[in-house]
């Protein structure tokens, strides 16, 4: 997508062909700072410090981070030291134990010196893999955004987001503002509201900051004010992305994204769930069974901004000692949600919706 | 309600007999600072400024501040120029004028000499009344904890509030904070979750502040995370204050208050209102009729805390010049709503069930 004007990507391969430069989100939205990773400690560091956040994006950023080792030493014990350094910076993300996985079933079997040629061009395949799903789950969505702008008559088609499921935490594209984007380029008018996305603002610091600068019209609110403007028939739409789909069709995302689909659902508002195949959990019934991540309550006791000065600080705005709750996810269940959206097409949040889509689960399952 | 262990109000005489005395709520929770007001420019400045505010106390500092003037002159002229110049500093604080007007009845006749002795007896009428009105919302709210506690065996009954309708907004006890502190003092074990309350945090800046002086456990949480707690079954009951009631139940309050109506009614948890009788507006049908201010958009771009040097800063989070939306208030319907409580008692969130404790009003309308 673009800043000021320019296509720009959260991660490339600089004109050298072998070192790797990011763009340091933990600056975002007052800053617009990249950093150069050098080496395997430069890529774990870039991971454990959220200078890239976001499942797919750390997942390439551990995979060009294998590269820049076996450019150091491509033996195999540099090899194993390096995937458990990188998959320890983020004990959760799924997705990067997964990209790591790739590195080594593509690297082990190689001479040593095959790996360094071998494992660039693995690391670059996974990032255009994921902008490829990025842009079809957008190519998905479209039809959805150019449905309701037909019903608007050209007024623009309103959409609601919560927390950022954008491009910054992806390559490019992101996933529920992949439709967004490519309507807005198609030339439909939308506008979207952006949920701040309490504790940690990723709407207002990374969601309002990549629409701003692609041009989408947008409007940051907090995240109290969606079911108001649903109620008042300012919100045709709403798309979130998710972190675990449940084949039921309940889907965990962001804290907060519950309460937008009871309004949503309660003023007959579409709500729809954007995400790649990987997100699907096939291993479980239902959004019950997906555990909620309870995240330092420094997150709820403090707020991060840019003060008076300038200066990107972290402010308390509760008296001290004061106890905080953190659950960092919610599950959404699937009577709430309209449809999915994923790379292979939309369906509905049901089993059969799935299936309908993954045949090759029903097929297998038998 | 105490603070450091100590009674204490948000308004107070002075031991000379004449000056008051008001905390700061500006400074609240970074500081517990308290200003003297001596003039009633003094008090114009405490309610321009926010020093006061909620409602009651407003109109209380009004109250006062026209006794500061009548000492200062007790012309027929100064209590007019009083009168306007303190109604103009907040345009739409309904309970400012209200009080204003009753000083001016009160006062009107009466000889300069008499006016003096008289305007502090009012003022301390009309702070006496709110601390007695707050306190039969309290004892009608109890039993409904109780019943709650018995249900539980003992365990801590959780409740979710939204906002400050606390003793801060008030002179003494709050809104929908009576019930709590009469139920904790009366040793009913109860646990609140306080909601952050964005864009202002009254929740993180007030609630949490006057619960944790009084010794009442709490939890802050982002306004994003009631929902799940209550999916878990974790919130037993849900009090909240309101700005204005209408006959059939529509209730008006902090914007974000619907999506926790919504979470409540979605997972059969009690939602109660609680206010006294002059919120209800019974010249409205519904809650449509009831108008939502839309404040001004810093509120959403920015968050006020304390700074690590511990300096109380204001701090954007948002890129600059992102466009944002910032209604104050959303409307809960009826439908949504177990039950409310007042002064009166407690009744259904309909017109049949305000009627039935205020028998009056059907009598006048018919």
């Amino acid at each position: 997508m673009k800043i000021n004007g320019n296509p720009m990507r959260t991660l490339w391969l600089r004109p050298d062909g072998w070192s790797v430069e990011i763009i340091d989100q933990t600056r975002l939205p007052h800053a617009l700072e990249t950093v150069v990773l050098k080496t395997a400690d430069d890529a774990a560091y870039a991971i454990q410090a959220m200078l890239v956040r976001g499942a797919p994006l750390i997942g390439v950023t551990a995979a060009y981070g294998v590269a820049l080792a076996m450019r150091k030493n491509a033996s195999d014990a540099s090899l194993e030291e390096a995937i458990a350094n990188l998959a320890a910076q983020r004990p959760t993300a799924v997705n990067l134990r997964w990209a790591l996985e790739e590195m080594r079933k593509a690297l082990g079997p190689l001479s040593a010196e095959d790996r360094v040629p071998a494992a660039y061009r693995h690391a670059g395949r996974i990032a255009e893999d994921d902008v490829e799903m990025c842009r079809m789950i957008g190519a998905n969505g479209v039809p959805l955004i150019r449905e309701l702008a037909h019903r608007k008559q050209g007024a623009p088609v309103n959409i609601l987001t919560h927390c950022n499921a954008g491009w910054l935490a992806c390559i490019d594209w992101g996933t529920a503002t992949s439709p967004i984007y490519q309507a807005h380029d198609a030339g439909i008018p939308v506008h979207v509201f952006v949920d701040e996305t309490r504790p940690r603002n990723q709407g207002a610091s990374l969601t309002a900051f990549e629409l701003g600068q692609h041009g989408v019209p947008h409007t940051l609110i907090c995240d109290n004010a969606g079911g108001h403007y649903m109620q008042h028939g300012k919100v045709d739409l709403v798309i979130t992305g998710t972190d675990r789909v449940a084949p039921n069709g309940d889907v965990a995302n962001k804290i907060g994204t519950y309460l937008k689909a009871l309004a949503a659902y309660d003023n007959h508002v579409p709500f729809f769930v954007a995400f790649p195949s990987s997100t699907i959990d096939w291993t479980i019934s239902d959004g019950t069974e997906i555990p909620i991540e309870e995240r330092d309550a420094r997150e709820v006791l403090s707020v991060q901004g840019r003060d008076p000065a300038g200066r990107i600080v972290q402010m308390s705005i509760a008296p001290p000692g004061t106890p905080a709750g953190n659950p960092a996810f919610d599950v959404t269940p699937a009577r709430l949600i309209t449809g999915l959206i994923t790379e292979r097409g939309m369906c509905r949040a049901t089993r059969e919706g799935l299936l309908s889509i993954y045949p090759e689960r029903e097929i297998i399952s038998v």
